[in-house]
């Protein structure tokens, strides 16, 4: 086996997309058993000026989307910003699951050095494929990921890291 | 260009590891202004079980130098976790980019089915490289770099994402 464009993102994306669907369910259940409106965790941050939960997990499955799409060459499609429960981030997730399984490797094999062109502050970047993957979107998956397993663990939702990182 | 076990490690930690640093001297800016002792940084925590912002960032140093080596082949260097201020984290930061730095690519490459064996729980598990670097080791060592990063936003440390993700 070969390292490949393809084995580095959507497999990735896809154990990651799963590990985030099981902790919002375990934040689900710890809601249910304290009697907790589950709309209150969604609504937690780290702090005033960061997202809260619900858009970490839109920010999640962006990146998953986004990253897999440009890197076999097509327009990501748009999700509208308008998950306010569980349900429906949950129904993100797997929407954004089904997304990116689609993709063959023929698909996403060889971007390394596809040109992927961001608009950041306004302004157009332009990225290789290898560095967009490896040095721009794995790291924000992963960032928005984290935050959201910070926030639940912040506010006393029982995980550990394994939810994270998931098992193998 | 051609994605390689070298390109998806290597790099991405040394990349990592100056976000890292560069965040922690903000934090260390942060605490002088405000006459604050950078050990309370360094103790504070998301939830009292689980690490502080010092094991974090040696956390971070660790799966950097652990995974290089491991997909080298090599047994990794110990590093007795002692570091109880900024200076000796930064200082540990440091080895570890020189320690990662210093694998060239034929090192690395070709490590996709390498067997690496790491002790969980007191239980041996069996990795191939491909695996083990993309499910377990990239993951680790941006949850515990997202984790320090969360902990010193979530204590008022100005710090943006372009912080953790790193210029370009």
């Amino acid at each position: 086996m070969s390292l490949s464009m393809y084995q580095a993102s959507v497999p990735v994306f896809l154990r990651g997309l799963d590990n985030l669907s099981a902790i919002v369910a375990k934040a689900a259940e710890h809601a249910a058993a304290r009697k907790v409106d589950p709309a209150v965790l969604l609504g937690c941050r780290l702090y005033p000026d960061m997202f809260p939960l619900s858009r970490q997990i839109q920010l999640v499955t962006d990146f998953a989307k986004g990253t897999t799409a440009r890197l076999a060459g097509i327009e990501p499609p748009k999700y509208e910003d308008v998950e306010t429960t569980v349900e429906q981030l949950q129904a993100r997730i797997a929407k954004t699951r089904d997304f990116v399984a689609g993709f063959s490797a023929a698909q996403v094999d060889g971007s390394e050095d596809r040109e992927v062109t961001l608009t950041i502050g306004g302004q157009p970047r332009v990225y290789k494929g290898q560095d967009y993957l490896l040095n721009f979107a794995l790291p924000n998956f992963y960032f928005h990921a984290a935050t959201a397993y910070g926030i639940l663990r912040h506010n006393g939702v029982e995980l550990g890291k394994r939810d994270f990182v998931g098992r193998s």
